[in-house]
């Protein structure tokens, strides 16, 4: 397997962003390319196999594409499908709901956490259970935010809209004695400041898309397969919307995209 | 064709209860199916070919259970799918686009008239279409309201972040000299007071619930469809969250409601 080749994250849309600008800061000689779900996301509150079957189609393109590294930056994508899709997909996977995991445990102090994700996610129960069963005394609320991936998808980052949505969903929580909130949705760091915001400056929001980006590191050097260029190549895939996608991962990412082109479904 | 079957109303998510409010009050006697496909809720942004899909499944799960009249209480199948769907199943079908455009033509005077719809619907061109056609000097606005859709199936109906959502989208609009705002999405007459706080008391807002409930009515009259009995049955069915759903339902329908049951996707 060629270390020239590129780094593949797929997300249901503008989400794996939140991972990739992390990977970018990390692993600024690799080239990266991006797939997003536009035209079907959100995928937090589709069928299982709904999800599997997406997963598919859009692993397998950016494998004709030529990656030596596949990103799963969705959640819900990991919470229902990552099992089987190491099974299918001879490459290497790296999956972020571990990393979450990780993140959480390193900042928590007295297991008394909370999740913020899908409804499919949450539903799933992959990080009450990775939790409980290392830490079987922690506590462990879970909060679905629905809102905060159409909002995201349709460009809403720095907005009222966001603010006021985060405070329906976090303000009336009773929070008291928890201490780190996970952000276990790819989605959630592009508002992150919304969602500082209306917590209490006394817990930790936990981000975890840096955790992911050292994973991918870590992974890459374990296999050899750095890249040695220096004139790292980015490309964009959506299916649907690519001007939409255009401007908020210029936002973002914080720097011009040349093209954002349409992958058809 | 049994006068006592039910009527089928068949809707993407909670949509359609703005057309099964009107059409309670019309014609009391008559049994109501409705289903929404509330797994895979918003269509307005899901391609052609998933929309006909879901519709086939959706339509023939009612047929299943025996109706006299289906409704397509939703825009974006009725752009998409319709002609379609009219061809292959065997029932008098009542769609929702036909009822909003004559609503608008109604309404307005100077036919300078803008439609609130979902990305496909608007993007299907049917509404211009049928208003250009039929008077080439008028002039439409296109107005799409994504977030509207997600809004109301998470049960936000009378709440802040639907007035502050409502702003965002209308506040801003050229709206000078037109007279009409047309809702041709049935989501939206349940935010219907959110909606009319932004726009210029001047500017009619039209509701076609009411038009389709009529065009119900004259259809089973017309084929002596009309139930003989006085002691109505309401069934409901959801691809997914039937909770969530009846909370919204009798919100909005301002009645209990029993039961919704699950139909599995």
């Amino acid at each position: 397997m060629s270390r020239e080749k590129s780094i593949g994250i797929f997300d249901s849309g503008v989400g794996g962003l939140s991972v990739m600008r992390e990977m970018i800061k990390l692993m600024p000689n690799e080239n990266y390319i991006y797939l997003g779900d536009t035209a079907r996301v959100p995928y937090g509150n589709k069928s299982p196999k709904a999800i599997l079957q997406y997963s598919i189609e859009n692993i397998s393109f950016l494998l004709d594409h030529g990656i030596k590294l596949l990103v799963i930056a969705c959640n819900t994508v990991c919470a229902y499908a990552l099992d089987h899709l190491e099974k299918v997909f001879p490459i290497p996977i790296m999956g972020v709901i571990k990393t979450g995991f990780d993140s959480l445990i390193q900042n928590t102090k007295n297991y008394h956490v909370a999740i913020l994700g899908t409804v499919n996610t949450l539903s799933s129960g992959i990080y009450q259970n990775l939790i409980l069963n290392a830490y079987p005394n922690a506590k462990v609320h879970s909060v679905p935010c629905p809102l905060f991936v159409p909002l995201t998808e349709e460009g809403f980052l720095n907005h009222p809209l966001v603010d006021l949505t985060a405070k329906e969903y976090l303000e009336k929580l009773n929070l008291t004695n928890v201490d780190s909130v996970l952000l276990a949705c790819t989605h959630y760091p592009l508002i992150y400041s919304s969602i500082r915001k209306v917590l209490s400056p006394s817990i930790q929001l936990v981000d975890p898309s840096k955790a992911s980006a050292e994973g991918s590191l870590k992974l890459l050097k374990e296999k050899n397969l750095l890249s040695p260029s220096s004139s790292p190549k980015y490309q964009f895939y959506v299916t649907d919307n690519p001007e939409r996608f255009k401007n908020v991962a210029e936002k973002f990412l914080g720097m011009p995209i040349s093209r954002v082109d349409l992958k058809f479904i």
